[in-house]
């Protein structure tokens, strides 16, 4: 079974590391030379929850993928504008039943994927597993889990449970979502809150919780999106929700979000249309109204022309 | 003809001189006590408009006010948080016909002077003069007006007629305004822009023209705004008002408004209730919805909190 990293970033080298070790036939890939060849070189040194891990995994680049080469599973690890052209390389290397398994974050992933596979050869998922790069070929790993997946439609329930019993063969703790959509939702909720905010007032996960401002901050974001959710007949509770993600940024504590990381620290684009830009969008485009979220994307962009993020 | 300039920082100090080497009886007081002290001994040091100036002006701290001292006269210029406690130590300096002048930024600030003089005795404007401190007892003055002030009621109309002539003598370039609220609003919606967003987005004015998307906070903000003006009975052309913000951001050019030198600069706490939170707050007292400028005061907030500003 041959199993392909389509972004190897962060989380990516993190998942692919973990299923190498475990045996499976893992082939890395990512469009980051220097990154590509670091690996491709030296091999792969990552950190996973403080143990270091040397790791000689096949490393491409995408112009460089075998061009016989079909994978059975492929994990989509890009960041979310990078989405397209990460299908547009891989649809090659796809079979009528590979499983194309998205645990990215954002909204509505699907909707660009099922343009390359059938519904039912999507997994799509949410996952709490955090990573990051110090440098080109060195990665870390940190947290245990979950990976919550679940299949788009019925006949995608099989493929989505032979996910799930790999990433638990590799330590990477799978669960069939019990409700895929509301997990999704959570984690927009996550991402929405935090990471926004996170990098628009420059402070740690754990600070947002020192004020009673920020705290309303978070909680008219997640009303916003706890209404746009209903679209998708996803029935939040804006009370336990805003609890629940008070406690974990109390939980994450003085950690930065990848959204800080990406914009504040190396000045990179961020995924803000596919987190808050995507829940105004739906919102609008179902007529239901989600100004802040609107407000929170388009502070977001302010703030990457002010940084000349690329 | 007495004149008190209560709350006598740049903008005080300012008006105060001007006023001052126009051969008026003019007063400065403040509780800032470096700053009194060293206008007492040294006397003020003011740049206006590139012109060095030093004047003896009488200064007292609000402590020291002489007991038997009435103004005819009293310009309000603290911050809009300290404004209650001017009103308390100035009140006992206030005849049945004293004039109290308020161009201070923000709404209804009558709401809280009409507890203390006649609504006819208030002559309330807007400024388009800047000044700023550089050290105690040294400021500036930039700009050339106007000061468009009026009266709240019909019986005021000669107050505000008494204030524009004074003005001009000093070379203030008073006018009345021909519809008061209106310029009211119209201030509000610069303050609530450009303010509040080159201390969320940490640029000088001339930046939020750089990027669509900044614009576009102002157009969100500019739009609650115009919306929440109707209350007064005040109808602001959405696009008119946009375009002339736009423009305004060009031609103030490369400065930091002030609240971004209040927060950013000097860690203090901003007037930000007084302008978005007090549109805000109008709005939900009058069944207007303004999410976006709640958002944007609780953001500052947020941000005072983090700076630890006092």
């Amino acid at each position: 079974m041959k199993i392909a990293i389509a972004g190897s970033g962060a989380l990516g080298c993190g998942f692919g590391a973990k299923l190498f070790q475990q045996g499976f036939d893992v082939t890395l890939i990512d469009s980051w030379m220097t990154h590509v060849k670091a690996i491709q070189t030296n091999g792969l040194h990552i950190d996973i929850n403080g143990e270091r891990c040397h790791l000689d995994i096949p490393m491409y680049s995408h112009e460089d993928i075998p061009n016989n080469d079909v994978y059975d599973i492929v994990f989509l690890f890009p960041k979310s504008m990078q989405l397209k052209d990460v299908l547009d390389y891989i649809k090659p290397h796809l079979s009528e039943t590979s499983i194309v398994v998205c645990t990215m974050n954002g909204l509505k992933h699907e909707r660009l994927i099922e343009q390359y596979v059938k519904t039912s050869q999507i997994v799509r998922g949410v996952t709490t597993w955090t990573a990051g790069i110090e440098s080109p070929g060195c990665t870390h790993l940190m947290g245990s889990g979950p990976v919550e997946v679940g299949g788009l439609v019925p006949e995608g329930m099989d493929n989505a449970q032979t996910i799930v019993e790999i990433l638990n063969q590799a330590g990477l703790n799978g669960t069939l979502s019990e409700d895929l959509h509301q997990s999704i939702w959570k984690k927009i909720c996550v991402n929405g809150t935090a990471n926004a905010l996170c990098t628009i007032l420059e402070c740690k996960m754990s600070s947002l919780n020192e004020s009673n401002d920020a705290k309303n901050l978070i909680y008219k974001i997640t009303q916003e999106i706890v209404h746009v959710a209903t679209i998708d007949n996803v029935h939040l509770n804006l009370d336990e929700i805003f609890e629940y993600l008070i406690d974990l940024n109390d939980k994450v504590g003085p950690h930065f979000p990848s959204m800080y990381q990406d914009l504040i620290n190396n000045h990179r684009k961020t995924e803000i249309d596919y987190i808050n830009g995507a829940v105004a969008k739906l919102g609008v485009e179902n007529g239901i109204d989600a100004p802040v979220n609107q407000f929170v994307a388009n502070l977001i962009h302010a703030k990457e022309n002010k940084l000349d993020a690329q």
